[in-house]
């Protein structure tokens, strides 16, 4: 067998990945040192320079070189709309629709109270100063349908409901490109009863 | 979105792993940044020190750090049997079931005359030199049951047959655990010719 050492260490290194286990990491590390060292190389940098200069955004909380972001930065984004999601994946999602020109908040994390992830965790009295700010005029509620991203979108709700402010949630309803036949009965009540 | 540059560099060089596309490369860098930095820099320090140190065994070709692995070093491994595999990481998957106690040659890759993969590219004149050292008396060709895998274990069969060596090939069967009704027909076919 290969010597252990420095591939073992790789292997468990890759390991830590998510959705990687064993077999993919061994994969991995074997691929990376007989066809693409260069590659190794390439992405070792890359953790590096991103583990040491990726902070979050002073506004919005997403990840950032700067101190503030390049979408807070941007002039031609509407201030007056402000999109809370939980990941900056989520944000990166949304991004790419094109469909969404404001400003975002990104909660990094959702309400989990049966692993212990309470309001203060998600940084909610961040969000609450920001949407508060005179600024935004609405809050669009973008946290995922899951029973934690819906607990979150709830308490965000209650807690900014006494504020003024125009308050929505992303429509549930049915996939574009699915047919009624496969779509579950939730999905279908709630698209029934958002109609428009 | 998140800010370009150095988040953007490690999505890229992360699709350059094997079965990683965008969306995986996305949530591992979103992953490391948010919950595992440590994890980050250790991946980072482990690719760059697998990368500078890993080189091949001088005998088997295998991944070692040394000149020569420390498998072929073992005084304790039968040196009269050879057994030819693809890569490490069917070297590694022998080595896991602790039924072989002899040696390896590793050819770090396979014929392909599709990629223009052919006899020297793998490196079989320095597997005929090794065979005919002397020592070795038995080669086990245990390259994959594939097409490619099956074309160079006959090239090296035939190459190796006028040598007065014992050519043996790992047994075609049914797998362990499964049963006949589920199993390909050309698997039964070989497990039929190759009872014993």
């Amino acid at each position: 067998m290969a010597d252990l050492n420095s591939l073992d260490v790789l292997i468990q290194a890759l390991r830590r990945l998510p959705g990687v286990g064993v077999k993919s990491a061994s994969r991995m590390a074997f691929h990376l040192l007989q066809h693409d060292r260069p590659g190794a190389l390439a992405l070792s940098r890359a953790l590096q320079v991103a583990a040491d200069q990726m902070r979050h955004c002073e506004r919005c909380h997403t990840f950032t070189q700067a101190d503030i972001c390049a979408t807070c930065l941007d002039p031609r984004r509407d201030a007056s709309k402000l999109c809370v999601v939980e990941t900056p994946a989520d944000q990166s999602a949304l991004e790419r629709t094109g469909a969404y020109h404001g400003l975002y908040f990104v909660l990094m994390g959702k309400l989990s109270p049966l692993d212990g992830i309470g309001p203060k965790d998600i940084g909610l009295k961040g969000l609450f100063d920001r949407a508060c700010d005179g600024t935004v005029q609405e809050v669009i509620l973008a946290t995922n349908f899951t029973a934690e991203g819906e607990a979150t979108a709830h308490v965000i709700s209650e807690g900014l409901k006494s504020r003024g402010l125009r308050l929505t949630r992303l429509a549930r309803g049915v996939p574009v490109g699915s047919e009624l036949e496969y779509v579950d009965l939730g999905t279908i009540a709630h698209a029934l009863l958002d109609r428009r």
